[in-house]
């Protein structure tokens, strides 16, 4: 499955209505490499389908194979785990990996445990449709090379708290976050995190760690980011662009 | 520096002229994190600027620490390294961390030797300003959802040979990737890359290692993409929109 039915409720000047839409479905797949045993070799988010080209075209680009030949079998276990046998060891082991950063799938995400946020803060809309625009102006060197993303960090009347760009859009949010670690302001119970692109698990996770309650984007949510903020107690709003945006989250925040 | 000027060719559908532009600058940070002594927990590829707060706040979002008290100092070593001195022994490991696809830094990346490409084919402007709208024709979620990244491969006649979609756009060059891998297709000397979104380090990486000599973007490459195209002997082609692109590196393929 590719796509989702969600609910939301879209949010326009002069109201708003319940409605339904589709989003790209978003999920884990747990990658095991196996010669005479199996060990995990990366748990990635993908949409499903196609996991088998995906763990070779992974394990290509990681180094790991450098041919279909070395490939002994595929073995799919259940919709999220797949096995690869490869006809001979390893020379690259995946605890000799290095991290990129734009993942937030890394590691021990996926054993936080989310406690759901009891944050019973409200925003106005007219603050929410401020914010796009807030950013675009602040962004100082997309408007040049119209390649960085952007986060940025807004109090509930829509103040700019810290705005960080960088190439990888996970990278600008863990900027905005180590500055709300420096400053001692976790959790920002109080704020609002808004990116500039889409809202996946990885963004939906970072905004959690920092106990932000309310997360904007100005693109789709994917169905994980949904179920995760639905989970934490999140209000997600994506599509927010001109004067509308789609609330898919504890719409219970917006006023 | 966050962005830095190059040199392109602009090509439209009456010509083409050299000129300059700004793209937004990419490099490796290496974040080390030190107790007693200091070791690798990650290299990441980010914008140049606010290191501090992009490793405390990975470091963070990762779960190796938990505020600002668990850090004794943040050193700077050079340009992109990065010394992070906490308090006590993290009980997370560096080689605890479960990687995600979304990268192409991971691990042996970094080890590639890059041997140019000596692939001397040649493609019309017509072809390649064919190929968004052959990609938009055969992807059918995104038009849905919104929220789905494509990876082609085309012909060097702009035939297309493959499509796959994923919320990553890193997951869907590993498909089209893994599927060449099983067909036996690599190395694809004459195939056209034409992804969705923007062109970083890691797309360029993955086109590289599967051999393809041509590689489009609708959107903005990053410097380190455009330096890595150079070297390989890629021609990188980002700006793919309407009947105009911009030809970053070896044009000489594009008639």
């Amino acid at each position: 499955m590719q796509i989702r039915g969600v609910k939301l409720t879209r949010v326009r000047e002069d109201g708003e209505h319940e409605d339904e839409d589709f989003v790209a479905v978003e999920e884990p797949l747990h990658i095991r490499v196996c010669v005479d045993e199996c060990e995990t070799f990366a748990v990635i988010m993908r949409t499903p389908g196609d996991d088998e080209a995906l763990s070779l075209g992974f394990l290509y680009s990681e180094g790991a194979i450098n041919q279909f030949d070395d490939v002994r079998k595929v073995r799919k276990l259940g919709e999220n785990e797949i096995e690869v046998w490869l006809r001979r060891r390893l020379d690259f082991k995946s605890r000799d990996l290095i991290v990129n950063s734009s993942c937030g799938v890394c590691g021990r995400t996926f054993l936080y445990i989310i406690s759901a946020l009891k944050s019973d803060v409200s925003v106005s809309r007219e603050v929410i449709f401020s914010l796009p625009e807030k950013l675009r102006e602040s962004q100082k060197a997309f408007s040049i090379t119209g390649g960085l993303h952007a986060a940025a960090l807004f109090s509930l009347k829509g103040e700019l708290i810290y705005l960080f760009e960088d190439v990888g859009r996970h990278n600008a949010v863990d900027k905005a976050v180590g500055r709300l670690l420096m400053d001692k302001r976790i959790p920002l119970n109080e704020g609002i995190l808004q990116v500039s692109g889409r809202l996946g698990y990885e963004i939906v996770v970072k905004g959690i760690r920092a106990g932000i309650p309310i997360i904007c984007g100005i693109s789709a949510p994917t169905s994980l980011a949904i179920d995760l903020a639905e989970e934490a107690g999140v209000t997600l709003i994506g599509f927010l662009r001109g004067r509308s945006f789609n609330v898919y989250s504890h719409k219970e925040r917006v006023k």
